[in-house]
């Protein structure tokens, strides 16, 4: 059955369910463990530098999008550059049309409606999960959109490899007032606790105060 | 011959039945609870928050598409926005083009359109349903679309999980004369009955006397 | 086999028949049972208004089309809609070029047409069978439309759910001198006898005299 | 084999035959028997119009395509229609550009080319072959054209259901020199024995004296 | 297999052959057996016009394209006549721009550049082989394309029906200086000792002294 | 598996290689024998002519491309016609723009480009392997290019039929200071050997000297 | 199962992996062994020149892009010049729009995007890597991008045949410190010890000093 899916698979399967946005999810969950968490006076990126073998640089995982808003994602690697490049694009383009900046809900709509529109037709759905933090006059905003582009709000997330496990550890270590350094520790340890030892992991943030979303230094694996 | 109907779902099958549709149907039956209710002084929509995780936000349920009008929606999160999407645009057009409020039949129209167009070529269907509520030159108007571009209008109609029995819980309940807090109660006791248990419900409403659609604060789970 | 047949469906079957097509008429034969009848005065189109669910206004079944011609259909009720906007949209165009209403040989072309070209590509054919009345320069006119786009003239046509029995009884009743009321009795009696009951019945009328096409005051199920 | 050609069936099969196309002539041999006969003042079109049911007007079956030109044809109804149009707007479009009466030649150039067309690319063919008749500076012509856009020149066609028992009565009581009684006679003959019985048929004649195509009035069923 | 290779007929088999275009040759194989010869002085083109029924004409098997030049063809009616057309409107495009003659060479490279491309694409090769000839600036050409688009040139061709037979028999007969009433003879014979009794030919010249392409008075069947 | 492949072949197997690509290699190797050489002084073209049968001329297998460039191909001969057309009208092009003579590695970027887009999208590869021999700025050029676009430079090539053993031929008596006269011998050898007989061969020669490539008369069966 | 992937390869398995992608790296896996290697001073690209027969002269492995970068592929040799071809006219259009050297990042953006839109249309994944090496205001720069369009940054690449063997030796030898001389050695050593002898191996470079891309001298097998 699961091959008689396969050949027109942007349809519906007898259930109802969306059978390749289902398998694209299954690639997303291979990805690195990828988290977002926003506290009272920032919003934090990390994302598990997977550990490469020599001579290799670990590839940029925490993208600043425009001077207020930061990216991550988790996923096919190509995929996850292509609805980076999406959502810069359309941050130039607003800054150029109305010369503000754009908030972080359009932003999040144009990621959407990317990623639905490659549901409806003879294409594949993206293998990839994006996380965007920025700061705009509603304040700070946290926002997941995953391969059949609906989007999700929160204060944290969890997309790739053993996600549910480092959510998990977030969600116990939480609290809206925690500062950076907490905040930086514990993604730190939920996504090294969801896999099983030290991790290399990219950092983004984007502070209240500043308004800027920048990425951090490297953290060494600890 | 389930799996032969999937090749070409977009076309009949022996029966006359449009396969693909009817599994888009499922796709709404998997949705989150949903209603509508129209009652002499308002129309009423609310739409159960399906318990999420902490640390994330519920999504939006109920959509202001233009000041006299409301939306709610159940099935693939992404179909739903992205109809809001299409009927929002429909209404900022409208008053573009007329400098007028465009009313609910021309709406639902676009709904249905968008929505049957999506039932004839090699695409998929959205799985989807819409119930939009809204004030016109006709009065009071409830109307809700299915997958196939078909409009149905009528004082109440529930969509998603367990719809029949929240209906019936409705339908018992319904007086034309009812007031907004009574049929605050009633549509929450009739999702909260279909699904067993107390829920988080979010609600919007178009008075007949101020001819404004708005979203209720969220009502916290009983 | 008739599996096999789904494949590439616009296509004939070894005995030259369109298979997709001979499947769209099963869908109009599942909608609900719908009359036109033509007398010397008059044209009258009667639709059952299936019984629907407390809180549901039934749908429109008759159509008014432009001043002159109305129309009901069958089926697919999404592609009934979407037929009749056709035909409406061609009526309007002709009376901004021509400056003149639109006769109904050149609607029923329109509509043929339409439905012609869905049985020769590769998408679906109309699930609808369409029924029009007017008054033109040559007279009262009742035409039937299919799903294959063919054309029928005549005084009396039934489609839709046990459209055979319907006919029969018009055919026994039918004289061509039959007053308005007479006619719909007649086709009040056809619907309810073929549905085994009283039914809830739309009907609208173009009268010789008027010229008019007008929907008459939905008739309580007797 | 049959449901495999079925897949791709605007290809050749091993045999090099195009399976569709034959496929489309059984739809043309499911027609009403259809005759065309030219003698030496005129040319004859006779289509059998089938019993129809009470309270229907039996169909056109002969049509005028331009005032010296005619056509009948065969096999789905709505094919039949589209391809009449084709072959009106060409005549049309003949007298605006060149200010003369099109040719038959071109007529039925126009309609092989337009056929031909649909066997060559994925779509359907035309389930229907076609018959012309009309005088032009070439004197009369007579000419059938069939579903793989082969035009046949002659003084007799028969086409549709038992075409060729009808067209071996038009054979053995042909001659050149007969009058039009006599050919209305034969044809008729041809039809009704063709059929078994005595059949409602539908004349049209271009006669070389008045240069122009008639229908004449339906002859009663013998 | 040969079921298999239906589906994408215009890919190559594994053993590296055009499968479809093999078929297509099937198809030319069917058709009437059609002769060209060229000799000192002239180029023949012979074509058996196959027994008809009464009342039919036989159709055009010999066509001028051009004042210089003829053609002929086997194979689907539809199809030789569609590429007849093709090389007809290039001869006159050429006459157009140029105000000179078209020269063989060129009319052979349009006709195969036109069959090369319907075996490159999804579409169906034609299945018809044509033969050209005529008398430019090079004397006379004799020409034959088949339907891969391959151009062959020589002094004798045969194309259709047991063309090996009726080939062997002019090989047999040729001379280069025969005269164009031996020719007959021999494009005759070969033609019906092909076809094992005696048949209508219809044949056309081109000759050295006139560099006229004439079709001949149809031969009568011996 | 190999007819499964057969379905979507411009795809990968399993191994990774293109399924449609190696089949069309096949159609080269039933070709036939060509040879390309590259001496110090000339670049030679050689191409065995098949024995035609009489009355068929043999096919031109050599080609000029433009005055100091020619070319000569194996396979499908609608391919190599359509590919040497491809890359004269590069040539022509060239000379218009740039009123220089087209360098030999623009010319084989040229054809491959052309060949490796088919390889790439829903169409056939083309069925023919091409060597190009000229003179430019760079000295004599001998390139030959394969139906998956990919160029090979040298001094000695071979394709179509019994290619290898006719390379081995070649490999052997190769010497880069050899004569023109001694080439020509060696290239007949290669051929003759390769297909255990006497040939006819077709041979196209660029020399250092003159830096034109012409068409040698067609060498008679030794 | 794997066959049954072959119908759609450019959608998703049940596992999430895009098939078609993971074909198209084994056609990289069979393609000569290729290295980048990036030192203090100087980016290194060496690949095997496959032992090739006689007559023939290698393919050029490594690719002038522009002056200040170099290319260097391994899989399908069509792919890869296509590739090569794609980065070298974004270089052109840089220089012309910006006059400007356009930045590796840049460079590698593009073919990310070219390869990565061949994974989300029905078109094959291109089957080759590419290593791009360059200077520019970042210093020197090495970069791999691989069939699915994912680049990444490092000191040491290795693809192709027994491209992990290779690595590895490369990995052994490497110090940021090294000489070209010393580079050259490793790298050699490296193909070499890979493929199990002494190779052929085309080296290019650039150096930080000069701020070209030069190819070496092809090294002879030691």
């Amino acid at each position: 059955m699961a091959a008689e899916m396969q050949r027109m698979p942007f349809f519906y399967n007898p259930e109802g369910r969306l059978v390749q946005v289902d398998y694209a999810l299954q690639a997303v969950s291979r990805g690195s463990t990828t988290l977002g968490l926003k506290a009272k006076d920032f919003a934090l990126l990390s994302s598990q530098v997977r550990p490469t073998r020599a001579l290799l640089e670990p590839a940029e995982k925490v993208f600043v999008v425009d001077e207020h808003v930061g990216a991550t994602g988790s996923g096919y690697i190509g995929d996850v550059n292509t609805l980076v490049d999406e959502v810069r694009v359309a941050a130039q383009r607003h800054r150029l049309v109305y010369e503000t900046r754009i908030d972080v809900g359009t932003l999040s709509r144009v990621l959407s409606q990317h990623l639905h529109s490659f549901t409806l037709y003879a294409v594949r759905p993206f293998g990839a999960s994006v996380i965007l933090a920025g700061l705009d006059e509603l304040g700070l905003q946290l926002v997941q959109v995953d391969p059949s582009g609906t989007p999700f709000r929160g204060s944290g997330f969890a997309i790739g490899q053993n996600a549910d496990e480092a959510l998990e550890v977030v969600r116990q270590g939480y609290r809206p007032d925690m500062t950076l350094d907490e905040a930086l520790a514990l993604t730190t340890r939920a996504i090294e606790g969801a896999n099983g030892g030290s991790s290399q992991i990219e950092h983004g943030v984007v502070r209240r105060e500043t308004g800027k979303f920048e990425r951090l230094a490297l953290a060494a694996a600890s």
